[in-house]
């Protein structure tokens, strides 16, 4: 087991990682004081892991909950029924809230762990490679809204994360790619070593390689964790990991949630941010090539038909970096190496958008 | 005008009292940094103060939404609402919402700027006593669940809290008392000099005197900033403000926030509190017979027969004082001195509710 940590003070907490990590009954007795919790999962997960997390956390009162499964699912009125069997259960303000499942399960859960008489313990159980990679760390948590993604939400850092990674052997592959999204940001935004590696290795990473799997979970794990006790509430550097996301989220939600997977999204929005920094000069055309190849070569889309560029850029105008009317966008100088700039032509964002849109 | 401040680093900000600050568009320019706003308010305040209030405001974009009046439309439905029109007016992360009302529209608009964009600006124009002497100062905010008070929530501390004095004069007398019930609060739970104030200039403040009630604003105020200063997130000596609360939320929940204003509740908790106190030998008779006493000359109700015993203790048990099964009670050791304590005889608890409920 490896263990890093997210530095923030007295909201610090520690990242586990290794494999069969949901069986070690001590790891959760180290990690979770409470002595009642309400564990979240979903429809697909919790057949395959809930019982054995179960078995993890007794002798305590464990709640369960179970979720639809899937990004058009990650609602307030999904939260609101996580809060109606927390009040129903009588749980109180010292209990814990568990997620056992991807970045869906996560964001709720955590939410809800928010709000519940103004904050309770959460601790993230991951068991996607997104999740294990990015969703749990870092105290993002919220739903959708039919206007746009992410739009409600709150901050609140989990008291652990326990990344499992003996459950990536059950996730499909079209989720372990969409995972891929994220970890191919972090070489992007800082780590053109970590970029490089990323090419190297894209095939064994494809097939499930454990020891590789396990290798960019950490090193995301680092990075974001670095990136997070730098700036935990997104002013200034964190702006950093959303890179391709204002892209990403236009197409989510001009889909409904419904078509495309968060990391798929997120795979064609990092091609269009790339694309953006060479429209704008920022980027050379090779640099743009490996960006655009290797997102391919992970079997992620780089061209989005059913989403009309006019209808994106509707979306885009709603997203959370906007600011005074402009959206900011996080663009690339090269490899490993993100900005935010509002300071773009609009010829060029419109360029970009025919380009990959439509 | 006075200013007072509440000092939580950069979380801190100013409580500015003062007669027709409604009206003065200057102090709005220097407090409020964002170009757009939305106003929450509700039906019945907004055709009193919504117009100055828009007009102090110019030349930002305002655009409002209007609740219905009262503790029974606190709900998370409602919260939705105000999400809804933020998303559907294209408001960035760098707006913010304002609460033009009483406690009620002042939690749920701090709820969504707290949730909208994961927390925007947030701004307290309190027109009831209850929220100028309480509600609008601390940065609880939250919504009532059909299981128990202000169950879910978060914490966001508004960036000014504007208390026009002037809004009191068309206060009904009803919201009035309920105000007073807060403010004997304070001076049980740390100022005995205050309390022996308040028996002596009771009638003065019933009769809306200007001059009484803007010292029982600004001394209320003092106290609370004082106390959220020391312990911001309820970890310790905030609870001493819940004084009254777990008996008066019990009341609430038990008659669906319909029967009784707030204060009204926490005016017969108070009582309760002292007569618990008492049960238990921390308080003498005649400091019981005092509380009993200035909560009755407030108009306030010292008992509450539409709510049995038995009822008021399952409700209680939800209560988010609730630590390890067992309920937290805050109790007086004279009056001006509370403390929390779960060490009392369940019978001292029975006899209490008994005595004032049913």
């Amino acid at each position: 087991m490896e263990t890093l940590r997210v530095e923030l003070g007295s909201r610090g907490y520690p990242i586990l990682i290794g494999e069969g990590l949901l069986g070690q009954r001590t790891l959760f007795e180290q990690h979770v004081r409470a002595r009642d919790i309400l564990v979240v999962s979903n429809t697909v997960v919790a057949p395959l892991y809930l019982e054995a997390l179960q078995t993890s956390l007794q002798p305590r009162r464990v709640v369960t909950t179970i979720l639809p499964d899937g990004e058009s699912h990650k609602t307030l009125a999904n939260v609101a029924r996580v809060l109606d069997v927390l009040v129903a259960n009588r749980l109180g303000r010292d209990c814990a809230v568990v997620a056992l499942g991807g970045g869906v399960v996560g964001d709720m859960a955590g939410f809800a762990a928010a709000t519940y008489q103004r904050g309770v313990d959460f601790v993230q159980v991951p068991t996607t490679l997104l999740a294990q990679v990015d969703s749990s760390v870092g105290g993002k948590t919220g739903v959708n809204h039919p206007g746009g993604k992410n739009l409600i939400g709150a901050f609140h850092q989990p008291v652990a994360v326990v990344a499992d990674t003996r459950t990536l052997a059950t996730l499909p592959a079209r989720e372990l790619r969409a995972g891929l999204a994220e970890v191919i940001k972090y070489g992007l935004i800082c780590d053109a070593e970590f970029f490089s590696w990323l090419e190297a290795h894209i095939e064994e990473l494809l097939v499930g390689d454990a020891e590789a799997l396990a290798r960019v979970i950490r090193r995301s794990c680092e990075i974001k964790a670095e990136i997070v006790r730098r700036d935990e509430r997104e002013h200034a550097d964190r702006a950093f990991l959303n890179l391709g996301h204002t892209f990403g989220h236009a197409i989510e939600s001009a889909t409904g949630y419904r078509e495309w997977l968060h990391g798929e999204a997120i795979g064609a929005g990092l091609v269009m941010a790339a694309r953006m920094s060479r429209e704008c000069g920022y980027l050379g055309a090779e640099d743009l090539q490996r960006v655009t190849r290797l997102v391919a070569r992970a079997g992620l889309p780089t061209h989005v038909s059913s989403v009309k560029p006019h209808t994106a850029l509707e979306h885009m105008r709603i997203d959370k970096k906007v600011q005074a009317g402009r959206i900011r966008l996080v663009l690339l100088r090269g490899i490993g190496s993100a900005f935010v700039t509002a300071d773009y032509g609009e010829p060029a964002l419109q360029r970009t958008l025919a380009t990959h849109l439509g």
